[in-house]
């Protein structure tokens, strides 16, 4: 028989958050417990994986996460959010509209990289040999998905100033028994592999090194991007602030001077119906 | 008492749409006895206002629609809508972070100079004189809302060419008892105002010429807005569509080779607890 | 040798609109000479193709948009553009976060139909045999993408009234030459094949139906979401402003008093560090 | 005379990131000085606010962060996020369409309520009598914007759990140097005044406590909006991917067979032309 109470409580179900008047705990923790006793992230990682990390795999996290906050106004997302605080819409909007462009590919490199070492580390022959398992599995992701490897090389930067350092951090949890290494050492073969293909270095990038800790603390790879968005919404917030603070109105890409160019057809008569 | 079922039925309300299997109405129109007989802009009206209009009405209304469809790349919406496009999302996720940012700069103004037509069509002196009604509003536009009337002038067009145009479809609406042709004898009385205040002429635009025709036919201001959003939300479609026909990767605001001008701080060392 | 000025004005191209002060063009017509020539709909239809469609044809687009407009609350994307006209934002910003959902799930069906129908008339089968064309495409859809077919079937409506009254719209356009009929009859043979393999109708819905016309009018697939992308913009911007008028704030999913079932760990002690 | 390149180059000025091949600075710091060096809450102010925070600081701010990170699926923006998980967008998509209704309403309060404290902070009053700056202020606030103060009372919580427990750090805080104390006063005599008023404790909920704490800090009000949502799009990611892993397709917002309440005009017929 058809309950309408039951039927509307069971439509929203949720492992994250329980409350009663007063009351709110989050995977069963009080909120007041918490609050003084946790830090951002590693709330951030009770929320997502439903379990608290203990605080040198928070530290971890929250290294992946400040790494990546902001590229500069080149970036879509962040050029998006500056021009979005000039058209009178919140803050909270302008982060949006940025934020929503994170996609596949302005936002999913750490994503797919994360998958890719996973494949790595699952495939039959990676006990015995890294090395053969990275060449057979970046032989199948260049033959199925393109021709560009996740995680590595950038079209700025001849080395990411953001990746060596990331995998020191992750060296030392590593050498401390926080994480295993595992991911690493495969990103930097991988690094070796590309090196010898191409007869060049092309050095592993930020997505590509906080893949690596991502995947290192267990996320899963679609949470490299959940994550990601969470670390460039703040660059995203402080482009928006400062553009507010320098003003503008309807502030265009270019110098409002310089139109784009026009390819269409030339001036042209409307059709008429005789 | 509680009656769940009640509370569940009652939480959504609508006057809109009624539903049953196999059947769907409109304001009370079977959807099937609408289509081949009504248009894209007469159920445009009918969902917004409750009744169906007449087909003149429809027709002016659909005017409007046509007119506002684009501004071309220079626009942040259109920017950001071409942008979001080469970022890997959908074409819906482009248009929703370029629709986005038709907010009271960007979108407004339509709005805008609706609430200003309405307040001068309502003032005490309108039906002795417009001219002192508009005077009497734009003064206390002038002092409440900073140095800009909604609707007129424009920052690259000396005339902004569908205004003129669009007058003239009203003229005719007006002459043939369609309207009643009020608003737009206060939009160009609010033009010579502005000539006689200025010494020089400040045109109506296309915000300003659409919430002619809004006025006219009776839609709130709130709906100019609304009702921008989507006619601009064609050429925001078509853009994004157009940049996704161009290709490219995370398409940037400038040619990718010409950084942003950096004014911080200088190059600094990082202090120590110590 | 590098020209900024060449690289400036080159960094954004179009083909859709051309600016002069003073001048607007689309695809090369003058707006004044646009604005009371054509509708809504073949604006929408230049902007999106490059060129003018004669009337008739404009006016089976514009059936294909005013007929999915709306679909009521329970949509995810009418529900939400209705909840976030109670959070404090912009028509705009609601309209935008409501979009933003028509992905490949909630806006994606029409155009998987029309990519199912067009592979259809390409199947080197079709002249002879469409029976043969749809029993073979049918067939490898169901291998590759799935158990459902786009545009069949219908989880409330036994017969989706919109259906066959647009595909009658369809076939009086095919008695005139509009259009060559050739999707509508395979969107038919479809229903056949599929009435044969599951023993009972699954009939076309909307999206099927829209989606006979876009690939009838010659649109790519990717523009069949753009489409109705549009056309459901209409039934969100009502919703947005029904909402408001019916008031209230911060207004959830469910009433307020019936909280979600919470499935996750019992109340529990934060663990301390010692 | 006109410089393209100066041009180009000064249309986007920031002062927040300074890159040249092989080096991200932000306000002057070198990424990999930065990275193992501050948390991600030190980055977020770095990025705000211009320079480093002490980590006293940061983690009064990083207290701020993780208090508000969720409030369940009854709330408009996790309901929306929960909602677009089944859309078949992605996850930044889904993000996107939740933070942005975090508007005036949904996400104004702290921002508000940094606005009410600083206004009493600086009422001629004050450094004489708070109590009588409260009143001054409480007065004003309750004419011009409406019957109820931001960050005070809670529809469902009596006590909101979590005021009282940040306001404990804050003390803690004062206590220590890190900050005055002079805004958590400022709310608690708030408290008073709206007891003394009412008859009833109003006490002061997370929106209230937070903006304590980022005015406390020194945070402008604006960014208070910026910093919760920041915040809250964490609870955002965890329902949206919480969601992803139940399943679903085009997740309505109450259980599928119980429609809305139609209120409008009963079944009629389109109305023919002659």
């Amino acid at each position: 028989m058809s309950d309408p109470e039951k039927d509307m409580r069971e439509w929203w179900r949720s492992e994250i958050i329980e409350m009663e008047p007063g009351i709110i705990r989050y995977r069963g923790y009080a909120i007041e417990d918490l609050i003084g006793n946790i830090s951002f992230s590693q709330m951030i990682w009770l929320l997502l994986r439903g379990e608290l990390p203990d605080k040198a795999e928070a530290e971890l996290l929250d290294i992946a996460l400040m790494s990546a906050v902001d590229h500069g106004p080149q970036a879509p997302s962040i050029a998006i959010a500056r021009m979005a605080a000039t058209c009178g819409v919140g803050l909270n909007n302008a982060m949006a509209s940025a934020l929503n462009v994170l996609g596949d590919v302005h936002g999913g490199a750490g994503e797919q990289a994360v998958e890719l070492y996973c494949k790595i580390a699952e495939n039959d022959d990676f006990e015995r040999s890294a090395e053969t398992a990275v060449t057979a599995e970046i032989d199948r992701y260049l033959e199925n998905s393109g021709p560009y490897l996740p995680g590595f090389g950038h079209r700025f930067h001849p080395v990411d100033p953001r990746a060596p350092r990331l995998l020191e951090m992750v060296d030392r949890a590593a050498r401390q028994g926080i994480v295993s290494g595992r991911f690493a050492a495969i990103g930097r073969q991988i690094e070796v592999e590309l090196e010898q293909r191409k007869g060049k270095r092309i050095p592993m990038n930020i997505d590509g090194a906080t893949a690596v800790i991502y995947a290192e603390l267990g996320f899963p790879a679609a949470l490299a991007r959940g994550l990601f968005c969470l670390s460039r919404s703040v660059g995203i917030l402080a482009h928006a602030w400062e553009q507010i603070q320098q003003g503008g109105r309807n502030k265009g890409p270019l110098p409002r001077q310089y139109l784009w160019h026009y390819d269409g057809p030339a001036s042209r008569s409307v059709p008429t119906d005789d």
